[in-house]
């Protein structure tokens, strides 16, 4: 019992040191990094979408794909005029710092401002490693059942901001959003939920407006205090 | 890289030795085991309501919930009068064969025909780790999108059933149907696929038949051929 922690805090103070590397990578070349999780289909790959469409004129933007297997997500991304890099993890069920690592030279990150990585669609596994990234942004959707923060606590209490998708389907499914909501706030008290739909669009500018407003922050930061 | 193989493989292993001790024991009390897994808000404990409300007048069955935390689900399968195990995995991300083990003495085998394991919340990491359970279902929701099989390759392979749930929202959200059944066809030939709606009830009847049946099969299976 004792063996099998210690390999694990190992196995996760390596990923944290190479987690940290690619930060530093990032924060170099003054990209903002934002780690997308969610359960396979609560629209993750719709999200990114929707921000390429609202946010390309003025962020230059590239995504990193994870994905058990297929380049499907990627396509749809190119497709949006987005430069992807696919990560296959070969059945890995999270993506990792090293993964990560191994994805970045793909980039020319000086010429980017934001930097999307969708993880593995899993709502447990993800929430263990960091990546390296800024901020965790986890997607929740209406059809998944408002219970979702009681049953996956880890996942919701690591993230900066939870998104709530697919609203359109709230008159067809049983979802108490009250209930939700205090679920989230119990884990993660104060956390940023935005409730939208990829499909109408309602509430994606809000959503946009958050990234938006945190890329600036996050690079006005960087400028040292004696410039200008 | 050998290392990290090695340990996995004796791990499997000391899994599926014990998974055949927990299949030993199932077939000793003339008890059908079911493992069913899902994405998380698939439709899991639904579909267990309606297993338990359609089949428990000519079935005694059981359940054992896996989740990560909470008895949310237990006390939903217990409202509708079926015996009810919960297990907390602690955060992680499977049921495996040593917690059925742990589970199973909590029950009077020899008073139940059928025992309907949920695993977790999970369309990955599950399908690595057999339980000694005698069929995996495997439920997918028409919201998560038509493209899960080619996605998560390895879940729609090992098992002998695709449900197909939340059909009712087929008006309301983009869903291919052939292009999944296609993509489950080409990872598992023959399988059988009940599209239904625990929320309608459509489509229902013809799962209930399938398990009925293969429960009074498995059970005829062991009568003694010099019995009668």
């Amino acid at each position: 019992m004792t063996k099998t922690v210690t390999v694990l805090e190992n196995i996760l103070n390596a990923n944290d040191r190479i987690a940290a590397s690619n930060r530093a990578q990032l924060d170099q070349a003054d990209v903002f990094g934002l780690n997308v999780m969610a359960s396979p289909g609560a629209g993750k790959t719709s999200v990114i979408e929707k921000m390429i469409a609202g946010l390309s004129q003025e962020l230059r933007m590239a995504v990193i794909e994870g994905d058990l297997a297929t380049s499907i997500d990627a396509e749809r991304i190119e497709a949006m005029g987005a430069e992807a890099v696919q990560i296959n993890t070969g059945g890995n069920c999270h993506l990792d710092a090293v993964m990560l690592q191994e994805a970045l030279p793909h980039l020319t990150l000086e010429a980017i401002d934001l930097l999307v990585v969708e993880n593995v669609g899993n709502l447990i596994c993800p929430s263990n490693f960091t990546l390296g990234t800024h901020a965790n942004v986890l997607i929740a959707s209406v059809p998944e059942g408002a219970d979702k923060p009681y049953k996956y606590p880890g996942m919701y209490r690591g993230v900066e901001v939870v998104i709530l998708n697919k609203i359109d389907l709230l008159p067809y499914v049983p979802f108490d959003l009250d209930y939700f909501r205090q679920g989230v706030e119990i884990l993660n008290p104060g956390v940023a939920v935005f409730p939208l739909s990829c499909r109408t669009g309602e509430g994606v500018q809000a959503w946009l407006d958050w990234v938006r407003l945190r890329v600036t922050v996050s690079v006005a930061d960087k400028i040292p205090a004696t410039r200008g």
